[in-house]
């Protein structure tokens, strides 16, 4: 396998974003990350469109996409994987990279969701679950998640409490995140109080739907070296699925078995530990995600992730830094841009360009995505 | 770059399946392929799940359909392009194996179709289109191809008669095919007094939309060799894509960009000429299609595609044989199924299969496949 890099990142500003259309958005990340590399379109020799699909009247937008960033006639390709779809686009630029079918690709990561209305997401998220067992009784996205929540809490004990934690804790690093949707703080009080979605995830424990994109350029080792001199290295990828229905899982509902195999894919394959990662991001659809991600990845022993937490250990100075960026908990959830939006982050973090939240001397990071209730998990593993 | 074989394919029975579900149709051809290639599921290590957005409430299918395959915990991808999407994903397949990430993919390519009315696969498709620019305004796949047929009609004298030849031998072949929707021949005086669905076409012009599925499994030359005694290999991949909007295109609407772009990737790659061919499958969603694509693949010159299906050269015993499967024409068309169904076709006649309908001594053959519009091209070359 060659080596590849990230040598170049972009991110638009997340959030409500009437103000941009779905091509709009994506050309505010791709043009940055253009920049952050430092060359020009024409060096760029394919795209991978990540954009889960449905929240949009646009099929395959990878066709728009591609035509309004000015990449006609280059291949371009529609990937997508529910909420992890450009963790996943990530892997097959990789490949597609590596195996020399293209040179450099651009990843870019976009949706556009508060056009629609909240019963319409309500509906679309239930989608991305099994439409024949499953979303036609009413599940949806935090319904899910709550159930993971339940099980956690009455087998280890987990509270409440602990899980608003995480939510004040990202949502304290969002307010240093100028691309976030939530700028502002939140108390452990606040989010305590803040209403039931479904219980006992309130609002405040839950991401919001967004509009954003995010891009990622892929290149090989030898372009790379000539285009930049800070590239970021593609060390492991480890991507797993799971059976979409809950009832096709074995095994009680506190953790993720998609993320602990492609942890272990991923590990593997960049011949570390947890403990030799320095910073993190993970998928905090909600805040019991998160606690749940620790112990799937190795970060903390089963049942001790709220432990992790309350011991500062994912805090910047503790000892694994977690979604300083803000999490999606704090960015906002656009989808297709996810995935891309985390691995912005760890490469910042990793290049030393992380500001106010930089972990001191990180040189291994890891960001872990999850697509729909867990039915797939991609672990990407970079090194500077 | 490695060499990459297709050691099994299975394809369903394509046409109105009320009898079968989504996960259904893909488990018909994904275990028809596992028994032509005489190998256990357990061999196979990643699934890319190819189906066209929206035709089904299913989001992200590919959860579903690996976990019904038992694939779970697998890696799976959801990847889609329009009419070209399980082409594109036996790209993105090469690739996976050809990087080493993995050893044997499967493309399953399904679509479910028939349970929408008119109206609903109507404005889906439009939505193939431009969303901001063009569908709002009415336009739909058999008249985006009407624009393209008036345009070869003035621009080079290609008349009603000539294309409706083109159903006339397709139909005749789809006779012959056990998994087409449409067993009966048709006369060239039953497509000319078929009812008019967008001047010029007519009903015997277009193809059907259609519920299947078709399943190719990709390895490595290493692998194929020991699973194989009758390995065909992929020795030429494009892809290119073209404005998806009409009005971002240019030059006259009588060929297609995308066509001729990924022709000559393909040819260069497989280092041979058109001429070098002795069978091939081209994207016949319109009978004009089918014309026009003898054009952009260099089968004939600007302006004679007509002529060579005239002289029958086209034809078995022709200098080369068109969509001896039927093609879409026949077939129907369940959009994410029809790539992989025309390398199905593709392979049986390498490997001497094709029973009734075999071009002798076929080594070396060619698949096209549009999508959308001509917004994405495929071409691949394969030989035995």
């Amino acid at each position: 396998m060659g080596r590849i890099a990230i040598v170049g990142v972009g991110q638009s500003k997340f959030g409500k974003r009437s103000d941009a259309s779905l091509r709009e958005l994506a050309f505010e990340s791709y043009t940055s990350a253009l920049d952050d590399a430092d060359i020009e379109s024409s060096a760029i020799d394919g795209s991978v469109v990540c954009s889960a699909t449905h929240y949009d009247k646009q099929r395959s937008p990878a066709g728009v996409v591609s035509e309004y960033l000015g990449l006609s006639p280059k291949p371009t390709f529609n990937v997508e994987a529910a909420c992890a779809s450009s963790a996943v686009g990530l892997r097959i630029a990789w490949s597609l990279v590596s195996s020399r079918l293209h040179d450099t690709i651009a990843v870019v990561g976009v949706q556009k969701m508060t056009e629609l209305s909240s019963g319409e997401i309500q509906e679309l998220m239930g989608r991305a679950g099994d439409v024949m067992w499953e979303s036609p009784f009413g599940t949806t996205m935090p319904a899910y998640y709550a159930a993971y929540a339940n099980a956690h809490m009455a087998r280890y004990g987990t509270t409440e409490e602990q899980m608003a934690l995480v939510s004040v804790k990202n949502r304290s690093y969002g307010s240093k995140n100028p691309n976030a949707m939530f700028q502002n703080p939140v108390s452990l009080e606040e989010v305590l109080k803040s209403r039931m979605v479904s219980y006992p995830l309130k609002l405040y424990d839950c991401c919001a739907n967004a509009d954003g994109s995010a891009c990622l350029i892929i290149t090989s080792a030898e372009k790379a070296r000539k285009i930049s001199d800070r590239p970021v290295w593609i060390s492991g990828l480890g991507l797993a699925s799971s059976p979409m229905s809950l009832a096709g899982r074995k095994g009680p509902m506190t953790s993720f078995d998609a993320t602990r195999n492609a942890a272990r894919m991923a590990y593997e394959m960049a011949n570390i530990k947890p403990y030799d990662l320095h910073v993190a991001e993970v998928h905090d659809s909600f805040s019991v995600t998160e606690i749940i991600n620790y112990e799937d990845l190795g970060f903390a022993r089963p049942g001790k992730g709220a432990k992790l937490l309350e011991d500062q250990g994912t805090e910047l100075g503790g000892r694994i830094p977690v979604n300083t960026d803000g999490g999606l908990i704090a960015k906002g959830h656009p989808v297709g841009a996810t995935g891309a939006s985390q691995i912005f982050a760890l490469v910042k973090q990793l290049r030393g360009e992380a500001g106010s939240v930089q972990v001191d001397g990180a040189k291994i990071g890891l960001a872990q995505n999850i697509g729909g209730i867990g039915m797939y998990a991609s672990v990407v593993i970079l090194h500077s």
